[in-house]
């Protein structure tokens, strides 16, 4: 699965963690391999392998210094390619610099971030299409924080549309700032067991979720795209739209990258209060970290008076109860003793999407959708319609959601 | 041994720790099984697996309501016994839920403590009838708190009388509250090497150390009841009788149970403050938790002053005496590094009888002490007498100590 | 490799931890043991196994009485040679104690350190005979911390002289108190690719480290020695001699001694203020422990700002900057990864003559520099000579380095 993940572009750091030219560098660490990120004098980002290619001290520690990052144990100056621009301990005749490389990946920088493609050389597609990439800055709004679980429980929350009618419950919403929204998240309290329906794409899926809806006559349609290896788009509440993706930083800890984003306009100032408060998601980060105030060590401050009263969970905000439920698991669930129904349906189809794709890699087919590209140009949408078929609600928002929808898919789970 | 441990009703916690019906659950690990504890509307205590049957979402950060546990993630409800009441997110023509179940363990309460029964069904016996048991509530103090070591460790200070001449040594008695028995208290400094003879019984075993008495002329004997799996009762100075279980939270983790008690009167207002000085047990806890104060990381708080002139320690408390020696062993300690002398005979007659009764069980014989009930009707005594056999000390004080001596039990260890 | 460093008398502790007779014990783990250190009622200093014979009880608890260390179990009481001279929970008529032994290793006291032989009874040599070990306490300055990296890592920074041309490059040299030595400390800078040559010698090796000097005419020499099994002596710049050896704690953590010396006059009392700095060494510690304030988990405090214009690593003390340099490798580095060249030629050579000592102890031959003594009477130098070979120089400065050199070592790396 390594393998698979490592055949798409995905961000590694918010760009703003490299502010400037010649900026100090960064730790990262990805799928397991600990690596340091740097910009150089032309403001281009490199990311090496942590320990010098010489005697293994960090590079983190290094110089950021005209044209590359230099080990401060001897020296050896490394650009942003892995080129060795400099080895001073070696006498001035010797070759030997020309022969060394420091492991190096290839990085963009794109939307806020800066994305890493740690595949095998030659074999990099695009960067996916979705619309946010390339959006003006002030229509968007990226953050990153740590999840202390396995990069699977994180994505399947957001291909299950069930839980928010139970997980974010808050019986005051003005709370929660749901004011003008309240009708709609209101009827996910209306209809708690919605249908699901899986449409597979090029990309991935989108599905929809149907609820009936409270005026007793026509359905409330949640069209949701998962997007290999693990991006969602999320139809949003107070927010036109928004989706996460989860990378792995081990087996056991995971970058959950977050956006926001109004393609038609500009963040207004008032919203980035509210963003910044917690109540939805970036949580509210430990200052200098990447991990949450609440986080598993304090049960996430859980309020369990709120609980009685306000909140479903008594924890504060939306992304904070998503963590707290994906993190109680264990940092990697034993699903040999799970117990999964017809709601899971897209819970199952992200799985068996992936096993196929990381199959299929092993036996030589690498995934389509890591061309990247236009094909992942979807966009999710939250409708009220009469329709009771999946197909129908495509069809009548064909031009919204701009999916590609060439394969039926159908349903998985039947009991 | 594991299984050996789950065919004996065990405390599992403090009832105080689910103060009434629908309040929040509590964490329990128990033999290394990760569980959540709630008290359902009518009183009665659920002890379920942690992880939702569903996806493995804790219920620790589950809602208590009308009659169950209610997982957060998408409303699963769980009553005492792991039936499925509710299972909103699924049709209401679905009948899942009457084919899945939580694991659950039968639980009881009785005497300030609830109590879990973890074998296999349909072999539960009865409670321990030890005496306290059934005393009214004010006759007795129940405790927690963590021991960070195997519980045999912990179990095996309990049958070794031989260590209180040395490690609970305070030579100014006053500071531990021991005005009265002074003279008896002393008398552990007046015969450092006392005899132990073990008597075999059906519950576990009766053993007696002899001292010589300061009287030059007469015994003192403190008969100490050991029952099966980890239970003492212990002649007390201040106190009538005390005693510990040792539970296992893991194999390097144990809940250790107090208890003290007066069958016959209430403990006075006065000695409440005395228990909980942390000068005897339980120990001095940090608040929100079952971890002692003095503890591993801060050396139990040693005074090396006080350890020159005042303490044979320098540790405060007996307790903490005794736990900071069992930690100091390591978690698990090498027992074939021990060199074993004549007062351990009687944690040589512990080991062998759980050695053998995990054979047992093996062999397809489940422990006859796991019956329960008054089988565990004993009492310990410390007395001054004048004779020098433990047969004749037990026919001396049979009404009083009730226990039954059917085979006897020869010295284990003869160098 | 283990049973190599057991054929040598190594630093255990600083004498000063056991600062008068019958004070508290300490712990001491060496080689992966746990041990406990005792100055008993006569001044001399036991090395005991931390765990008492008897049932397993921390003696760190113990009492130091009269003669020996009592274990407070059950008053077990054992003296510096590991004899047991109490057994009081014993009848008066056991001889058992005669019997029973507590593990114990040789110590000897020297030069502000306790010396400790963790070899096989019957094979231990003389200590090393470096001149600091004779000199007055106040020539001498001796101080210890914790490396939380493997021996080999920290040891490979004493024999490496090109780094000093880079991480201890201080760009404002006053600001380390290097005033008068100004000049040759500089010529570091002036030449960072200096040419190396090992001597191999009967205690290990001297080697050369050449230089081209700033009057464009002659070299600056610095000839340090390397003695086994992980001594080193250096040249000072500020200080006449120091060098450091690393005893392994465990796989992963090592005691880092360290020594300045000068063996012709005291140290003035002005100076001790600046080793107290921190700038050099030692680092200063966290009250009560070993461990430096500035550390791995708070990145060394690293000043990026000073990084960029004063301070070639941002890190404040040249130790600092050597320990942060070794333990960013990692606990133990993977040296497969490694591109080595000719300023590694030291670092190679001493790992060769390690593996070829430990398969020769494999073989049954024992280390010959483990009879210690005056062979190891050497002293390193720093010198501006107007030759070029290093064995010109070794004459030049036979009398002042007194170092053997029978044999003769060629350069082992030629790129």
């Amino acid at each position: 699965m390594g393998d698979l993940m490592r055949r798409f572009w995905q961000p590694a750091l918010l760009a703003s963690e490299l502010p400037a030219p010649d900026c100090p560098p960064v730790r990262v660490r990805l799928l397991g391999e600990d690596l340091v990120a740097f910009r150089d004098s032309d403001g281009r980002v490199g990311l090496l392998a942590e320990h010098c290619a010489h005697r293994g001290a960090s590079l983190y520690f290094g110089r950021v210094e005209a044209g590359g990052l230099r080990c401060v144990y001897h020296g050896w100056k490394w650009d942003a390619d892995g080129a060795c621009l400099e080895m001073p301990n070696e006498p001035a005749t010797s070759t030997f610099k020309d022969r060394v490389r420091q492991p190096a990946y290839a990085t963009r920088e794109k939307a806020g971030l800066i994305w890493a493609y740690l595949g095998p050389p030659g074999t990099a597609g695009d960067l996916p299409g979705m619309e946010w990439l390339g959006l003006p800055p002030d229509h968007l709004h990226v953050s990153k924080w740590i999840l202390e679980a396995n990069y699977l429980q994180g994505m399947e929350g957001e291909v299950d549309s069930a839980h928010i009618s139970f997980l974010h419950t808050n019986y005051d919403l003005d709370s929660v700032g749901m004011g003008e929204d309240f009708g709609r998240v209101s009827n996910w309290r209306n209809d708690l067991a919605p249908a699901l329906t899986v449409n597979e794409t090029d990309y991935g899926f989108v599905y929809g979720s149907r609820r009936n809806y409270q005026d007793g006559r026509r359905y409330h349609w949640r069209l949701t795209h998962w997007l290999l290896p693990t991006y969602s788009l999320i139809p949003g509440t107070r927010w036109p739209i928004g989706g996460r993706c989860w990378v792995p930083i081990d087996d056991e800890h995971t970058w959950t990258f977050n956006y926001w984003y109004n393609a038609d306009a500009p963040i207004p100032e008032s919203d980035l209060a509210w963003i910044e408060s917690g109540i939805q998601v970036p949580p509210v980060l430990i200052p200098g970290t990447f991990k949450p105030v609440r986080n598993k060590e304090n049960d996430y401050q859980i309020d369990r008076e709120a609980q009685r009263t306000r909140s479903y969970t008594g924890i504060y905000g939306g992304g904070t109860q998503d963590r707290a439920i994906v993190e109680s698991m264990g940092p990697i669930y034993d699903r040999t003793k799970e117990h999964l129904v017809s709601t899971d349906v897209a819970v199952i189809a992200a799985r068996r999407i992936l096993l196929r794709a990381a199959r299929d890699l092993q036996e030589g087919r690498a995934p389509g959708a890591a061309a990247g590209g236009s094909m992942y140009r979807a966009r999710p949408v939250d409708v009220i319609s009469e329709h009771a078929q999946l197909g129908a609600v495509l069809r009548e928002h064909a031009d919204e959601i701009q999916a590609r929808t060439e394969r039926s898919y159908l349903s998985l789970v039947a009991r």
